[in-house]
């Protein structure tokens, strides 16, 4: 799972992020930037220096990232812009040919209002394509072809955004409020995205098959596939 | 599974009908027409009848049909053109209702080809959403949500045709084979098919995530989603 | 505003008809039909005739648009499926002929939930491009080119819904919780589209330009354009 | 307004400009360059040298945006190719911060005739955000959010540019006029660029809501929007 | 060519028309209705009757086609609404099987100005594709594949019309011109489809490969085809 | 002809090189790099190093080029990444003005499985557009606007390839297959590229228009229009 700034993960994909802890798998977070920029202006209003800042978004992203069971890790490139480098590709190669994710999760292609969205999915894109290489120098093997999965932004219909998949996350949904709750400074949000896990959820059931036995409060995540699905069983 | 003619349901959906069949699951086959007019050349040349030709073409599609390890039910509401019908489109929601299909396969909504492909599509697709009102007056219980595939066209990219999904159909490929071979008046049909098999079942494995233990020769075959897919699990 | 049932403009457009209500223009609210059979589950359940739930669903509209200071005429023309006829267009271009609208609202062109909204559309919009022509044989001065506003359908990415306009209704929020609230069997959407008001008033604050002076609890409702905008200043 | 060249903003954006200045705004062009290479043929026929060529542009683009009653800053990034880059942003959003704009106009972000047209506009829209956070190191206080319009491209279809906005520029469509006849080189523009605005006038008038009273001799402008537009009144 | 209206085919393809005409091909229109409900209101103000004024469409119309050196027929199917049956459906079969062409002319598939241009369009795409198969029953041989092109419309972007080629007509342009000069009634359009016609040629040249000594006036038409070129040479 | 890998031009673009040179003209390949990281893994499974493994591909690539009748030129710019840089862009500019191509054939701009290829096409269409400006610093006369074709990617649909040209090959395949035989590490490629030619020639055969006799076995390969089609007959 590879965003762009610390909170990102939090809000767009905990559900996603706590549902693989919570089934025994390892989680991974790789945060390109703290945010420290562009999504801390309580933090600046306070008159916080930029270091302070960032040790206080990244403490706080450590206390989500536990509640969510999964591991994080901080990139430190910047933020506002976040610039797409070489060096920052070649970290992130790497960081998939230790991990062999069995999925990638990252941002959408498009947000216009916000580029170091777009610019950190274009990263963590072209990485794996690279990772994916016998020839590409660095240590590991070539990475397989997990599928890619992009998280639902702010604005979704503005980034082009239109779900090809309902995630059910009623089983972990208390475990990503915790973690929302980690994240003081932007409290505004907690509601918000506990009201579009209810609306993803209103959704999930009306697009499920029959038969499946839903509960009533079901709460739901949303994603965009980039590569087709590959299945044995149509449903 | 409900197509506009007689064949159609071989070609481009032979594996998915016999995947289901063969895991012990109903099968459904609906044509609307036989294809009498549109998809008949080589019967007209060599002089046959009206009324032949829907015999032969029935016969052929029962036998396809069987190789698959399907039901096939024929409406007979005629081809070139097939026209849409408040009377046809009831006939499916009663179809619907009686069969409650776990999983809805049909032509995708556009073909500059073959108007009686999408015509098929949108009655498809109105019958299931009638179906599923307490206040359609038909037999039955409402229906659920089934899901709903549209199976590869003859000319995908002319119709907006872009794979959502790859099924690895190898384990029934040789059903799907010899369902084709039911159908002799297309015989050059059944290496086009064959080879677009193997096409998909290289870009499916192109496409799966690591560790799959996919078989070298693999076949597949490809749909588009209508509804986002419902899941518990991102993979 | 043409609606296909009876409820439509309650959830999808109260708060905009309430605003040409409450500035004092003229709000007429067309419904093609009740909605008597394809959305009126829980009267079916409680065992009520077609007639009883064709009655129920025009007195809660009538209060409903009551309360927004809307007219309101029902057409009766049946739903689920509403067929699209030359009579029921006709009826439509004499409404736009009598009533010279300022502004047309109505569903979007998609919709893979319900046929019965895209049908309606289409009718709106043949009927108000008749309704201009000057040969048509109708009652009436030919009429202008009022614009079109599509309003946001249940599941806005999987019908290409894209918003054009983000209006603010937060004068008139309580007309609309008070319109919402004459439909008690839809209970349920009362607070799921209070809280879409909420969103779409969040976005709003984030899309609109300095200087503006919006309320903490902007409440919105968004709408695609037809046409192009018709202006004399760019903002 | 932000272009890539000198005259871009006479030809695509005069009568916005003329508008705003008309009705006592502050209307301020900055243009990242001179157009020295990829838009000066004739000059280079003439045997100009670099130098000479950036000046006479740089004079007629004065003279042109006098004309239309705006200031003009010259960014002397150099053309064919304008490269995108850090410090170039960085001026960009001081611009934005000292402006404190309440609409921005730039290119639209495709052009296959000319690669500095979409670089001129992804610049202008990083800026914008950067310049939005109160994190990022530029004098000056955020920047609120104006609205982005694009003007239309020489080839519009080909830039996908479809209208979403009809300016009517009549009151100052001489003021135009003028502006472009501040540009000999390009004479053979001057023409091209009145039959357009006659061409969009003339859309304008189709598009037009009843009882507007519009000239016969209407002028306009196209623009698409980047964001919703935001308003307490459909029309 | 088939068109919906008595006045369509001068427009948008007199250019096309007389070129073929030119060469020594046979060039035939068909036009459905005579357009005199939709498109004359000029003569309906000046107090016609329906009959006179399908007098008046059907001479200014011959006239036109006499002056591109065209047939052309009038199946009068009414319009505004035009209205798609079976019936006009299968006359325009037996057209394309008895004329043979080599190119089929017709309106695009989208125009939310004028909803017969997409009727017009859907029949006569349904007719060419059922005059295909040798089991429809008409006189004639099994018509081939012609390429179909859609002509240009009234507001090209907002019916998603982009040039997919650009017809070079300046031999024949003064034909197209006297050619829009039969049509009195709509004396506005003459030098509006002649600085069209000027456009097309400025961005004709513009994409024009090397060497082609294109003359400094030249006029061009726009068209998109719906089917993919056939060629054994790349230009 | 410009591609990223010293492989790409041979599968893709075959036999439309092949075509050119047969009909004595001018072919030309730039190899922006061998592919050696990216497109090699047999050879670095073999054990082979780098400098090793681009003489390999180089040597195999003249073997091909010289099988189609065509000159070669690597740049030797690195593969898996493909660098964009202004140097490189610039030696294309210099390669254009030099050859002063009728026609340019390069990748598609979409590949989310190979992010070479996009970044060759892209600096591909940047060097053309500064190759027209007489102000543009290099060598040779300004380039005339050669068409641009993009070729077809290994998985169509997920590249947005949608044919917009069907060229046959039929008199040059062998050639086009001999070629594909110089490149002995992707021997699985020799028959896939073959299979893809027979079903383009399928569809090139259905979409022809009438009484064009073409063979049985017609061979063919795909491509899109990045710009309008320039022509004096419409067919």
């Amino acid at each position: 799972m590879i965003s762009a700034h610390a909170g990102d993960f939090v809000w767009r994909a905990g559900g996603a992020i706590a549902l693989a802890a919570h089934r025994g798998g390892r989680a991974k977070v790789v945060c390109l930037s703290y945010g420290e920029r562009g999504e801390s202006a309580k933090a600046w209003r306070a008159g916080h220096t930029l270091d302070e800042i960032k040790a206080i978004r990244r403490e706080e992203a450590e206390h989500a990232a536990a509640a969510l069971g999964a591991e994080i890790e901080f990139l430190d490139a910047g933020d506002y812009p976040l610039v797409e480098t070489p060096e920052l590709v070649d970290r992130l190669v790497r960081v998939y040919r230790e991990s062999e994710p069995d999925v990638v999760l990252t941002h959408p292609l498009a947000d216009p209002y916000n580029g170091d969205h777009p610019a950190a999915a274009r990263m963590a894109l072209q990485a794996r394509v690279l990772a994916q290489a016998i020839g590409y120098d660095a240590p590991g093997e070539p990475l397989g072809a997990p599928p890619v999965f992009f998280f639902e932004p702010h604005q979704p219909e503005q980034c082009d955004f239109k779900p090809d998949v309902l995630l059910d996350i009623t089983p972990v949904f208390e475990a990503k409020r915790k973690a929302m709750e980690c994240l003081p400074a932007q409290q505004h949000m907690w509601d918000y995205y506990t009201d579009l896990a209810v609306r993803r959820g209103v959704q999930l059931k009306r697009n499920a098959g029959p038969n499946l036995g839903l509960a009533h409060d079901t709460r739901a995540e949303a994603f965009m596939r980039l590569y087709p699905q590959v299945t044995d069983t149509l449903r």
